[in-house]
């Protein structure tokens, strides 16, 4: 797909199709998310790749609003190492964004919707998952191709207007 | 270009030529990144593009690894909200991460490099830019052809392996 297509047509998906995901799509939505840059180049990232039905469904259990985890095609859980300075949990985060977006970009041109969700509950998280004390989880991503209708290059957002959004030179 | 070969084109670029970045091509950066998700969709965020020189030259004096945007085409702004909540700012950073993400993608698309600076001179940064005591300068994204050599894309790039980087169903 074009690259700005892609870039229009990814929307946030919570109802998934069962059509599973190929393996060399998900190697390739991976790819795209080590491939993103970070501060100093860190990489302040793992990613586990949760695709067994009973374990998504267990994973839904991390938040509240991560119901459609169990019902994704498969689920990227973004584990990133612990920080307790300020500046450097932000740092982090920037990156995590950052790998969330071109994999959800990455996912789009494929036809491939996908959907975040936060984490509240990390013990169970590292009890699914088995990621280490240094490591929290930080973002689930899930994957799947859209329950209602492809995905298409979107006309229109739900977004501020980019008059209202874009300045020039000076706020 | 292919959504695929924008992804593995972009790279961080610090050093720029002089070639001007079209006013069209500019709009289709910043629309990109009206467009990215958001927790809530609160859309936390705010962009304002300098271009002219003088801004540029003193714009770069907000952090000392922010150099580069003295000599870029044009230098995206991303100002945000204050937040003192921790999981507030988490969640406002890892968006403003999606949002510079897609609009370094929808760059390296147009063959535009891109390179984020952050900001420690919130001062300096308020009055060049005019943004309210409400939100502070949170990164810049400097834009601008390469100098060096054209935005192709990369075979390997300087990453963990993809081995280490990827779990499956469990670290």
């Amino acid at each position: 797909m074009d690259t700005w297509d892609a870039i229009r047509a990814r929307r946030n998906v919570r109802a998934f199709s069962d059509r599973p995901i190929a393996g060399e799509d998900l190697h390739l939505i991976l790819e795209a998310g080590r491939r993103a840059p970070s501060a100093r180049n860190t990489q302040p990232w793992d990613f586990v790749v949760v695709a067994e039905r009973a374990r998504l469904v267990q994973l839904a259990g991390v938040w509240q609003g991560a119901g459609h985890i169990a019902h994704s095609a498969a689920t990227i859980a973004i584990v990133a190492p612990n920080a307790t300075d300020p500046r450097q949990v932000g740092l982090i985060q920037f990156d995590l964004g950052q790998a969330s977006m071109v994999m959800a970009i990455a996912a789009a041109d494929l036809g491939i919707g996908s959907g975040h969700a936060a984490v509240a509950d990390q013990d169970l998280a590292r009890s699914l998952l088995g990621f280490p004390d240094t490591h929290h989880l930080a973002f689930l991503l899930a994957l799947g191709y859209p329950a209602d209708r492809p995905l298409v290059p979107l006309k229109r957002m739900d977004r501020r207007s980019f008059e209202d959004v874009v300045h020039r030179e000076r706020w």
